[in-house]
């Protein structure tokens, strides 16, 4: 063990790879965000991972820093024993990708492979919202909804690897459909694709809505900014399609809390800007459902390492794989 | 360690206590059921757990064994480490009950507490239907519905024992009333009393059974069994009731696999009588609903310790708690 050691952690996500330099401790030493702009096949992002790798190794040589290991978070399906990603939402098509052995040619230390949500709580757990509790549970709210399960410091993965699906709980039975083939995932109402969708429902069923000017008038254009720029206008659409987000991510939270008693929820991704909006509705709707006993000891907080929980995650996770 | 050593596993009910001596191996050498005739005041239960002590431990000197310790698993809410009964639906008026130091006079050996739910699980777990499983849940279904969740072998209690509370998961967030106060819990639809209070609303609407007939013309008399009997017969209130019971657990079920990803689920209790009729929906609305992966993964079964996987499990549990 030495101060010169460090880790590379990276986010693999669907437009773009963060990646750093982060030391034993989960301090970011560099920081790096790369459009992924050549593709999505297997091969250019492989390549690309490659050049990714090299930049840090490059970075950490010039800082005199010896690499220990390479952590990737990644969304869908990992085998994290074969270090493979079985299918992924980001990237249509692949299927069985062994990242792993693919990489271990251009470099000389180990690498650790997981589910994006699941670096994401691990990076909170480690040195952001939940650096003190036992167990928590992180909620990535973003274009879909992540989840990741930590149980007395660890990631909680499941006997075969695909736990901590939280987007894809049922929180309304007759709900709408969810891309994952269900419906009324809490996917659907509390994620921005979610939110967004609702909202143009609304205004085609014949909603008036500042959403409409705001998105130029072409409302297959409106995101999740214009929906919080639009609720702090006072906008009906808007304030109905968080409230209800707020519903339901209350229902998902009261669930974890009844079923999981955990000493924290953190959720974290760009959904979160809208907190003041939806997080009421949430800890209104978690009092009316949980037991006031575990209520009363659960923390509800906002993820403290926004954009870097991931890439720290993906980082402590690799740390830990050695150790074990 | 010896053969001649034995366990003593009690399962405290609100209307009985079951209790036996079981060894090392999980086989029950001896086993009593006693009904709590004498009311279910803190000290008529405390004198009478000490008056099942001392049967199990005259039965065991006959037998030349040697009692290591003891294990109580009782519904409610369980300090362990304190040993204390914080509430419990068996008993009500009771709050923060300290078992073990009431007991602790009349015995010398250590007594290990827990919830009855959890006991169950463990039971389950370890000797019977997931014996070979690193990961179970287990739902035991009868007046109301606990849960017990097993994660690599263990129990997961949750950072403050009040985990696993599978029977109040918001399964309908528009449901009807249940006793915890939320509305739209599993329990309300798949316990024995939920589907009794459904079958009686159903009839008061005006729909024709033979659960009229069944329970002598008086309706608060219909039980559970009866339910039963008049599905068999395809009475259409019976098998409305145990439709919906079925839908419901098997929304909670995919929430459970996408959520934990267990390798097995484990139902016990005397409403899985009725498997035929609900089980079947169950499956259906799993396969629709949690991610095709877990779903082939996770097996769905009935215990294989009926009546016996609290005793069974309190007294592994206390057997643990003495390795640890």
């Amino acid at each position: 063990m030495s101060n010169r050691d460090v880790l590379i952690g990276i986010d693999l996500g669907g437009s773009a790879i963060k990646a750093g330099l982060v030391t034993r401790e989960g301090k970011v030493s560099k920081f790096r965000r790369y459009e992924l702009a050549g593709g999505r096949g297997e091969k250019e992002v492989v390549r690309f991972l490659k050049k990714v790798m090299e930049d840090l190794s490059t970075m950490a040589v010039r800082d005199n820093r010896r690499i220990l290991a390479s952590g990737i978070g990644s969304a869908g399906i990992i085998d994290m024993e074969k270090g493979v990603i079985v299918t992924s939402p980001n990237f249509s098509g692949w299927k069985n990708v062994p990242l792993r052995d693919l990489l271990k040619d251009s470099i000389d230390f180990p690498l650790y492979l997981d589910n994006d949500a699941n670096s994401a709580a691990y990076g909170e757990k480690w040195v952001g919202a939940g650096k003190l509790v036992r167990s928590m549970i992180c909620l990535t709210m973003g274009t879909g909804i992540g989840g990741g399960i930590i149980l007395d410091g660890d990631v909680w993965h499941g006997d075969h690897g695909m736990g901590g699906e939280i987007g894809h709980i049922t929180v309304n039975p007759e709900g709408p459909k969810c891309l994952c083939g269900n419906t009324g995932c809490l996917e659907v109402y509390a994620s921005a694709t979610g939110m967004v969708r609702n909202a143009r429902e609304l205004i085609k069923k014949g909603e008036q809505s500042l959403l409409t000017p705001l998105s130029g008038g072409d409302i297959s254009r409106i995101s999740g900014k214009m929906i919080y720029k639009a609720a702090v206008d006072g906008d009906r659409v808007s304030l109905t399609v968080l409230n209800e987000a707020g519903k339901y991510l209350g229902i998902t939270m009261a669930n974890l809390m009844n079923l999981l008693n955990p000493s924290m929820i953190v959720l974290t991704g760009e959904v979160t800007g809208s907190w003041e909006f939806f997080m009421p509705v949430a800890k209104k709707e978690v009092k009316k459902r949980a037991f006031p006993a575990i209520v009363k000891r659960t923390k509800m907080v906002r993820g403290k390492l926004p954009d870097r929980a991931g890439v720290i995650g993906a980082a402590g996770l690799a740390l830990k794989s050695l150790e074990t």
